[in-house]
């Protein structure tokens, strides 16, 4: 295995950091991996903006779920979908361009999280540990309100970036489903019933827990994720900033 | 410049392959990159599906925009946003679900990207070239037959992968925009016109092309991309893909 296989293999999210900044120039390659990043038709459709105040910081961490650990980070960089710069370069050379639809900004989303998981792939070649952070997406008013985002724009993540602590580098990597239930040839599997059961059951055993109950364990997980606070906060959220790319 | 770093700045789309297959063992690792990708929650929010029929591999390159050169790479994978499972776990447990909303699906189009981003890092490693086809977005009705979709999942992103030929390699990277128009610090920046003007100037100077009329290259890409057929129908298309996570 070489070693871009071993890291990305042993790439787990990491939430806690070492009391110590990025380099200047490490930062700055981190970033230009983002830059080179594959890109819908070489136009970039995304901005990154660098949070580098620390109150803002402060205020981001308790948007996103109020999870403190954010605003410890040395490094917070946001991607953000964006066909705002190119539609603005249409409109300033007088394209009459239509508004960017859903279809546009998938595409953006996309160009965002590409550059996204390249800084990641690159922190991680330093050894600096990293954690997305989806809950971005909520908040839709304030967030837009701090950042001053303009109207064709989506946060797509927001990532954190440290030197990691030993206990957070010791951690296990959560096991992942069986590559069967995810990985189709040629037709989307649905799973049944009997074969959902078993992933979840394989998933467990491969992380050393045996006999649990799934059921009650699919339904606690449903309860404490799926339906709570956040989560309806962030599907409101999403709906405002997808709302304005609907076609009209 | 360590090694990960390297390839990820010369990486560049590859559309042309030699007529040679991936090793079997070499496919394992790049799907397992994609296993290992970091996904919220470890939830793990997205299906790959693995086109290795030659006469479906044609249909979807007739489908993405028509672009022959799909269907002649050895190897094609279709990342699909995908919250049917999980929905489909809850529902099996008896959970008493909400419908899937609009950031439930954002959250697993991020979870499909960077799973797909690090398949591409993982083919680069190999010396495997790649090109993201986000065509894949576009007409709906035919691809949800093809591939036998259900209901809540959106396909995010098509990669097509093999082995370059010389052209490809030798091939100039499509130069970038400058950091300083993609990269802010704490606030978004709209771009003034005349920010608009440079930016754009400076990127072709970057490619070595100098005094190129700008006004007249943004208005024949805008006509060419932006405006196309086939930007319609990814818009349209992508529509009807989300319109069933809106919130009712």
């Amino acid at each position: 295995m070489n070693e871009v296989l071993k890291q990305i293999k042993n790439r787990k999210s990491m939430r806690v950091f070492e009391d110590k900044p990025i380099e200047a120039h490490i930062k700055e390659e981190i970033i230009n991996s983002a830059l080179e990043a594959p890109t819908a038709g070489a136009m970039m459709l995304y901005s990154i903006i660098d949070i580098t105040d620390e109150s803002l910081k402060k205020k981001l961490s308790v948007l996103c779920d109020n999870q403190p650990f954010i605003a410890k980070a040395p490094l917070v960089m946001i991607f953000i979908a964006d066909y705002e710069r190119w539609y603005d370069s249409f409109k300033f050379e007088e394209c009459n361009p239509r508004e960017p639809g859903e279809g546009d900004i998938l595409l953006a989303y996309s160009d965002a999280i590409i550059a996204a998981q390249n800084t990641v792939v690159a922190a991680e070649s330093f050894g600096i540990g990293s954690c997305y952070i989806g809950d971005i997406i909520e908040n839709c008013e304030e967030v837009k309100e701090l950042l001053g985002l303009p109207k064709y724009v989506v946060p797509a993540a927001m990532v954190v970036y440290g030197y990691p602590t030993e206990a957070q580098k010791n951690r296990t990597k959560p096991a992942r489903f069986e590559k069967k239930y995810i990985v189709y040839e040629n037709k989307y599997h649905s799973l049944s019933k009997e074969e959902h059961v078993k992933m979840h059951t394989t998933k467990n055993e491969n992380r050393g827990i045996k006999d649990k109950d799934i059921s009650e364990e699919i339904k606690a997980f449903c309860k404490r994720k799926y339906m709570s606070a956040f989560s309806l906060e962030m599907n409101r959220s999403a709906g405002e900033y997808l709302k304005k790319f609907r076609t009209k």
